[in-house]
Order: structure tokens, then sequence, then C-alpha cells
């Protein structure tokens, strides 16, 4: 940690953070240049708070010299992580596009959407039992039942199961319901109560990034799962708030390299939620798998326009057959596979 | 709700929309524009899905025309609601100043800021038992000991307290204190089972705004909270997500009149998180009152250098002190008081 | 155009909408719903301010309902555009790869560097003269004398130039040295006289996005150069302004299928400038391809950690030329080359 | 400037970073820490580009410690700059209003627009004769015989006038209707030549902030004007770029105080378009003088409904002199007068 001092601090302020930087446990290196005083805090700065430091009189800024991240850190883990689930590698050569409708709502919707998963060529299978919805006056998804319908339905096809869990509650109804991997949406990416339990548990996760998280904050959220003794955590980019109107969300494509940089963990994208448009799908997941991601999480409906909610942007099963052909040979062009 | 039809769209396609429509249980209005036709739909659109008419081949756009919000709307309610918390009303002509520290510590400390809070003029305290941190190896607060810790040193200068509900777990925990006010903070504004847990119960309830919620989100997360029962809903700006880096968040005054236009419940304001530097507070915390908020929400701490959290956003007992005559003098300009 | 009243609005209200529309030149088709009162105008709307109608009392909101677009949209000419520099034309099945340093330094650096874009297989060259720079202290640029050294080390290799016109006095400067394609900059996307007049010229213009401009006013923006005669535009992607802090702007690979729906006009990407690293511009390049761009602005540097100006940003020779490989397989898994 | 090296580079990589600064003329001064070492650079750091250090091998990010600006920097001058518009001073303990239509139109509304800002007790009149437009089909402005109706209906009252210049070849005319303060619009605050013409003349010039333009950027805009050796320079915050929809710009109240704390010189806020719409700027207007504005910029015309442009954010007469009357209310509040 390197704590600036303003052009006109004197002494006296310099050594009240000298004093502090000891009280906290650091060791101190004064650095004095021709405008300003620099000093530098040795020892570990992830147990400290930069705040205690920025309120000293004198000091004009604290800037962090290590990342606060640390299991899930590159520094820590070098190789890239693979994540199974059941027999399913995410994060290797495979790229794993996991599709499958926005929301459970019947049987036999759920039978059609699995064989038309499995058919497109796909491995792991996607559907929501439990809704975020803005309104509360809109459906807000069929829940246990809808979890058993979706089992039900994939199983048939041997695909794993990937569904959101919003309320903490329901956890043991998850784990019940054999859930292989666990989504955290974007409006609880920061809801901590909900990441320290599912660090308990062994499961796979699935961490969708907040609607306005940096990829630090994203990372700090992830450390908070991974610090509970699970570490199966797969990162979701799925569009972040712009001022931009046309589409719901601005997909952050540059993401993933960062991320790729940053993490050994396996990294994914959404593109159904980032456009909110089916017929930018296609160009979004082709970006998406040419930037590097792992995998992608594909809205599919067997009749979009039927669809109980977020119709407008479901492929229909000939669109996502199309596109997994398309994904192919962008992975093959880079050495990678569908 | 309007439904805008592509300029290449099709009499087939209007036909579409006009049966989608009546499957719906609503009416259809269609307009033949020169390049346009515009089809407006008849019913209570707030039960229907846009995207379900967005799907529609032909149809370029969907608007509203209905705010999707209804308890909280002022449409529903003209006049000015008053949460009264205890015998302090909020919402009316005064002004109420909630101070207190960032994070319950010990209770030397807690019977120190109490004191300070009453002394300042302040009819209510804040203090936060349960802390929502970025990262996982940062101080979590004191939990339930925290919460009675705060009731203890509030209770002797007859302050009602306000405290942060993260966990839905807690809930219990909170009635058996006491807790007078729940806060939902700005992590959990999209929480949606837990707004729907407190709005079951008769608190009163500040809602923070998510991170970069937009005002009509906002809007209805209220409404999953007012849709249970639970009325008692006090808004609080805190800033929002931005470019800018001076600072930690920008507090969108412009929200309080908005909200004040929109919504019959009170408007509070946080300038201590928006700005995130003790210096900036008193120019925030002027500017909420001048734009016409109901209330503010300060962080106040006996001894600001010595805080276990935010220790740089926090005023001291004698800041505070000179804060409320400044304001005083600002209510007064504008026919209110503090 | 549609007026939606507000709920409250009488009928003098709807009739003031009425009597405005007709002073307009418009049309008036007034429905009356359950809640609400809509009103259509019948007529041109691309001639009539919005605002005019959204002040009188009883109105909520007026949305459009034509784009404000004409000559750039896709609705009047449905074909994709070429636009040909010199033999080179951008917006086919070719996509074109532009290099080149961020800054002319010196004649050597420009010959070692136009003989390196030409032997990565690019067929046009990049290169600025005029340099907008955050300090009025750093480095402006060589100007004219830098484009004499670009013109003579292009020239040899038959490449075309492209470089940033920043003040319209320079424009006959730029004719003069055959300046093959005009770059407007982000900064001066809004930059209504400087876009005036290279409407007049009739050499191509790669219009740059806004840092904070949305795809609407982008392509207004076009539309202004358009108005003036000259249609040989091509957009630039360069990415936003965003919250993120850990690269220089958030690249919008959405923007690219929007602007491909939106305009026949031909779409570039700026890598280089969205990242502001060159270890991200792989990732970056490789998905603006598969999402659909016609063409890349990259940076690159003869001896990148030598140059004046964006140092971290700019390839070396060996890194365009495996990047060009990786985009060739690309561009084939979608049918087209580079 | 502070080097911060990445976990793993070696002793060779250190060493080149101190090469390269000895080769820009700074100085070097490293110290190890337990997991990063750290370089600081001695010597004045502006007049180096932090990307020639970036690139640099081994090198994990760069850090400033010096403030880029120096002659608009409060350090440089810790009085506050009072401007002088003929006898009006801006920046003093006098807060000016300055007010008038979006545009001038004909020479009765000028006539009309002139007596009413005079009537409210605003000492300086704002117009404008050329107007940037989104569209360019849209009212471009009066020009030059707008400046001279402005110029005559402006004397009648001894107002001095504020209009905006958006191209430099206009500049002439400026100066020669005497043109009292020339305004800079949000497009055009990193048009940097045109910075440059204004930092020739010895006009005071009011600089509106870009339209996502960081604090740090706005004030290097501010420098490039003082640069030339004009410091008659006023910022005017106009609102910034958001997410939220309901208004046309989110008003960063927070700049204010920041401002004032990093340079001398006044600051004003445009509540008008900032919000868009009339009834938001009273709100507005009053949180800018509470959080410390030295000055206003606010649309009045004197029939609203019938404004050539941005009708709906004008206020009428009447409502300019309620406004005065609570800003004289708040001023007087805090020590200041209107």
């Amino acid at each position: 940690m390197i704590i600036i001092m303003r052009a006109d601090s004197g002494e006296q302020q310099i050594h009240a953070v000298e004093a502090k930087l000891k009280a906290m446990g650091m060791g101190a290196h004064v650095s004095r240049g021709i405008e300003r005083t620099v000093i530098g805090a040795i020892g570990d700065e992830r147990k400290i708070d930069m705040e205690a430091l920025e309120v000293i009189p004198g000091v004009d800024n604290v800037v962090r010299v290590m990342k606060p991240y640390k299991i899930v850190s590159r520094d820590s883990h070098p190789e890239n992580s693979i994540v199974n689930v059941k027999d399913v590698p995410i994060g290797g050569k495979q790229i794993q596009v996991i599709a499958g409708p926005c929301s459970v709502e019947t049987q036999p919707q759920m039978d059609s959407a699995a064989a038309s998963v499995a058919e497109a060529g796909c491995r792991l299978m996607r559907g929501g039992a439990f809704k975020p919805r803005t309104s509360p006056y809109a459906f807000q998804g069929t829940g246990v039942q809808g979890l058993e319908m979706f089992r039900q339905a994939a199983d048939r096809h041997h695909l794993p199961i990937v569904t959101e869990l919003m309320d903490v509650r329901m956890l043991d109804k998850f784990l019940k319901n054999e859930v292989d991997v666990i989504q955290i949406g974007t409006r609880n990416m920061a809801n901590f109560d909900l990441l320290k339990e599912v660090g308990k548990v062994h499961k796979p996760v699935i961490l969708k990034r907040g609607m306005s998280a940096t990829i630090s904050e994203w990372l700090m959220a992830a450390e908070y799962i991974a610090a509970g003794g699970n570490h199966n955590i797969i990162f979701c980019e799925r569009g972040v708030r712009s001022f931009e109107t046309y589409y719901r969300n601005m997909l952050d494509v540059t993401a993933i390299p960062v991320l790729k940089r940053e993490t050994h963990l396996p990294v994914i994208v959404d593109p159904s939620h980032a456009g909110g448009k089916a017929w930018m799908v296609p160009a979004l997941a082709r970006a998406a798998v040419a930037a590097g991601a792992d995998g992608l999480l594909v809205e599919m409906h067997p009749c979009p326009s039927e669809a109980w909610c977020d119709a407008d942007q479901a492929l229909s099963p000939q669109e996502l057959a199309t596109l997994m052909g398309e994904l192919g040979a962008i992975a093959g062009a880079l050495g990678r596979e569908v």
C-alpha cells in the first residue's frame, strides 16, 4: 500500500501515518519527492482498511499494490482450473453451450426443450424455477415444482442442470433436487450471506456479474464463495448497465481477456440477457467465443413467442442448432471445440 | 400499451398483434400512419409482458403508457404520506437527520455516539450491526450483540434506531431487538425475497437505491414491499455508480424532485455513502435539503480516525452540530424546519 | 409521433395538443384508453420538435415512431454500401485491417511501419499527424510535416492513408496532401461544423463514436455528413466510457450487429483505443470480426516501447502478423476473408 | 510517479524501469516490499507519459502523485479567483444568475426576454445564436444576425451577454459583436483547437463539462485555455450522461465541492440542461446554490411553449422571478447573496 501525502503536508503528518501503520502491524518506507512525500506500507495490506489511512490529515490518496483477491487469483494458481459438472468439463479446450428456456413452465415444454438442447449438441441445460422479476405482479416462477419438472426432463437426456438460487432458504431444496450447478444471478452478486452459504456446499456455482459491478468487485464476490471452501466457481459475464438504450445491457467483451488474466477459473458469457433480443444473440455468442470465453449460457425455447417470460430473447431450436455450427467453426479456428 | 410496427410490416402481422392482444384479454385500436402503423392496447397493461408482443414479427417497439407501480404511485395517493417512527414523523414539514456511526463497535463507542446524536438535535440514530463488505476478509460487523449494544445506547436518549438487514433469516432477531426502522441496503434493493419478507411486517423500511437502479426499478422494488401490506416505506438516495473516480458514487440530486412527483412516500438522502469523504458531506447534505429531501442519513463517529470502517467518511460530533445549524437555516428559507 | 397524456389530463388539454399538431402541419388521431388518452400525430415527425409538444400542460410523454435518420438508414437503402478507398473496398466480403502507429514521429519510423503494415497483409495504413491530447503539455503531433512523411512512407507500398482531422481550418491541407480517408475522432463526433465541412468533400470519412454517444446520436452525426452530400461514411466503434477502471474504454461489441441492422454503411472497430493495452487487442479484434465488423483500426509501431504516445497499446509488427492469421481463420469460418 | 511492479517481475525488469526513468531525466527510488517492488520516480512527472513506463515488461501499474493541471489548480493559487464581466463579479460573495432563452429567435423575443431578465434581478443574460443540434434537419440558430439582435436587446438593460462559440472561424465575429462571455459547450469541451484559440483572447470563458468528462479531464481542458494566457475561466456543470432515463442528464452536484477544492476558479451550474424539464429547474438550482455554486445558467423564455427549441425546459418570466426569491433565501442562509 502506498500513501501519497498532500503537497502541503508536514513532518508531523508523515509521522502520524508511520505511527498508524505501526499500530496496524505494518512497516513504513518514506520517500521524499520534489513535490510530494510518498510512504510505502510494508506488510500484508489485505488485512487493513485504506480508509483508516485516508482519514489521517495530510494524506491525499492511498493506493493498493496487492490484489485484494487471493484464492481466485491467477497469481495463486497459474494454471487454468477446470470445473467438472458430472462428466462435463468447463474451462478446458471444449467450449460448453448451456441452453434452455428462461423459465420452467410445464412438463411438456421442458421435455421438448431438453430434447432440442441435446439434439443441438449442448451438454448442459439451463432453466429458471425461481425468477427475479422487476414487478411483483409478474410471473414469479414455478418454484420447487419447476425444479422437479426440470430434473425429470433433463435426466432423460443425461443433461446436468443449471438453475438460479435467489433465496438462501431454498438451498436445501436445490440440494435435494440435485441441481448440478447453482446460478447466482446479477441481482445477488453482492448478497454476501447467500455467497457464504453456497461457499459451504460442494456444488459448482455460476456467479453472474452484478448489474454495474467492477471486475474487481466481481472477483471479490467469488472470493467470498472460495473463502468458504467451494472453489468450483464459474464467472458469467451478462452485460452491464450503460447509457445506451437500444439494447438491454452492454456486453463487456473486454471482461473476458481480463478475467482470463486475473483468475484461473472458467469464464462464460450470457449473450441472451446482455442484448435482450434474440436477433442479437448469434453475433454476441460468436464474439464471446472469439474473445476466449469457455462457454455460453443461451436462452432457447421450443416456441419463443409462447414463452412466459423474456419471449423476445429466446432462440428457437433451429436457431440454436445453426448457432452451434457457427460457434464450432470459430472454436476450430482458435484450436478449441464446441 | 402502444405497439409500433416496422415500416415494412404487413396486414398479417398487424392481425397477429391484434390476436395476441385479444388472447391476453386486451382490446386493440389500430392507427395507420404515413410510414408506420401503431396499435394501441386497451386494458390493464400492468398484467401483460411487453416481451410477448415484441417477439411478434413486424413489431418494432412496444411502449408502456401506464406507470408499472401502483401502491407507491402518487397517482394512487396524491397527498404526501408521513411515516411515523415512534413519535418522529418522516415526510412532513420537519426534516429528520438520522445520524450515527457506520458500524456498531463497542458499548462505550455507541454510548458516546448516541449522546452526540441527541445533543446535535437529531431525533433518530443509525448504526450497522451487520456490514456488507466487499472483501470477505474485512470486518463483518458485531452482529446480534451489536444490535443489543445499539438498543441500549439509543434508549438512554430515546432515539429510535435504524439498522441494516441483509439476511432474511435475521428478521426475527431484528423484531426481537425492537429495531425501529429496517434499512435495506443498496446491494439488496433487488433481493426480492428479502423485500417480500419486510413487506409482511409492520416496521418502517428505508429502501436504499440500488447501485445502478433506475428510478423506475427503485419504485418497483418499493412496490414489492407495499404489495405485501407494508406501506411504511422511505426512499433513500445514496449515489449511483458512474465513470467519475474522484468520489465514491455520484449523488443523484435530481432523483429527489422526481421521486417527490412520482410517489407520495418520503425521500431521504445519504450524503456520506454518496461522496465517501467527510469533507464532501456538508455540501451534499445542504444540496439534498435544498432540493426537497425529507431527511438525511449521516455518518458520525465519536472519533472518526478510530472508526472500524469507512473512517474517512464519518463526521465528528462537532462537524455534525455545525451541519445541523446550516441545515436549519436552509430548511427555514424553504418554510421547513430541522 | 405519439403523445401520451397524463392520467389527470382533461379535454381542453387534448384539444390543445390537437391544435398544436395542426399548427405544425400534422394530423391528430385521438385514442381514449381506460387510464390514459393517447394521441397519434400523422405526418412527417422528423420536421417537428418533441419538446414543443411535451411542454403542453397535460402531456406526460412523447414517443417517436419514425427513425430520426434518413440517408444513413437501412430503410432508405436496404443493400450494404461499399466504400471504396482507391481500389480497396470497405463493407464487402473482405475485412480490412487498417494498421499503423498512433502518431507520425519520424520518416524512418513511418517507413518501417509502412513496410510492416504491407508485409502483414493489410491494405490501408493509419497514423496521426494531429493528436488530441488530454494535456496541453503533452506532445501534440508533428502536424503538416507529419502528413508529408506519412504520405511518402505509405506511397512506397501503395497503401491508402487514414488520418485524423481535428481542426476545420486544416481541411485544405488534408486535401492537398491527398489524405485518402479522413478520420473524425471521438472528441469531435458532435463537432457539427466540422461534420458539415467533411460532408462537402468527396473523401471517405471514418466517423468514430463519441465517448458516450448513443447509437442514435452517432447515426445522426453521420446524417450531418450525409446531408452535405458525402455518403462515403464508415462507422468506427472504439469503446465507450464506463464505470470499469481496469481498461480504458468499454468496447461496445453489441453496437456492431445493431449498426448493421440500422444502417447500410460499413462498420469497423478500433480495439486499440478501446482496451488501451496491447495484450487486450487480439481478443477484442477477434471478437469484433466474429460479431460482423467490416474492418479494424489497429495500432502497430515498429518498436512499441519507443512510441511517442500510447506506447502501451501498440502491437509490434510480429504481433500484428500473428493477429492477421487468427483473424483470417475466423473470417473464413464466417464465409468472409481478411 | 510510482511504478508498481508485477509480483513475478525480476531484477532485470526493475533495472529497465530505472534506465527508462533516467533517460526521461527522472530519478528512481526502489522500494522492495514483501510481495511487490515499487519504484518512485523523482522529478516533474507532468512532462512524461505514463504509457511509456506501463509498456515495460514487468510493470503492473503506474500511479501519478502530482496533479496534471497547474495554472488552474488551487495549489498554484490558494485564494478564490474572481472573474469580472464588465462590472459583474463571478466567484465572489455574490451569486450570479445568468438567464435568457435557449436560442435567439427574433428582436421582439429578445427585447422581452432581456426586460424579464433584468426585472428578475439577474445581472447577465444568456442566449444562443449558434445551436448545436443532434439533427441536421433541426433549426440551427439565427447566427450572426442573432448575435446582433442579442446585443441590441441586452444593451438596453446593461446586461453583459453570454453566448456559445462552436466554430473557431466565428471567433472574430464574436469579438466584433462584443460578446462579453464566450461559452464553450459540452460537445466542444475537448475540441482542443477551439480551446487554444479562446486561450489567446482576453474574454471570460464559460467552459461546460463534456457529456461524460471526468473532473480531471475538465480541469485539463481549462488548462488548455489557461496555458494560452487567458485565465478568465468559469466552470459550468451541466449534468452528465448516465443510465437513468427519467431526465436528460444527471446533475453532478458533488462536482461543485470537488471543483471548489481543486481549482481557484468560479464554478456555476446549468440546471436547465441537466434536468431537461422546467419543473425540475427550481429544485436543481436551489441544490446547486446550497452546495456552493458561484452562479447559475438558467433558461427563461418570454413564452416557453412558443420557444423554437427546448421548449419544455425554459422557465417563464414569473417562474424565474419566484426562483430568484428562493435562491436569495438560501444564499442568505449561507452568508452569500443573489
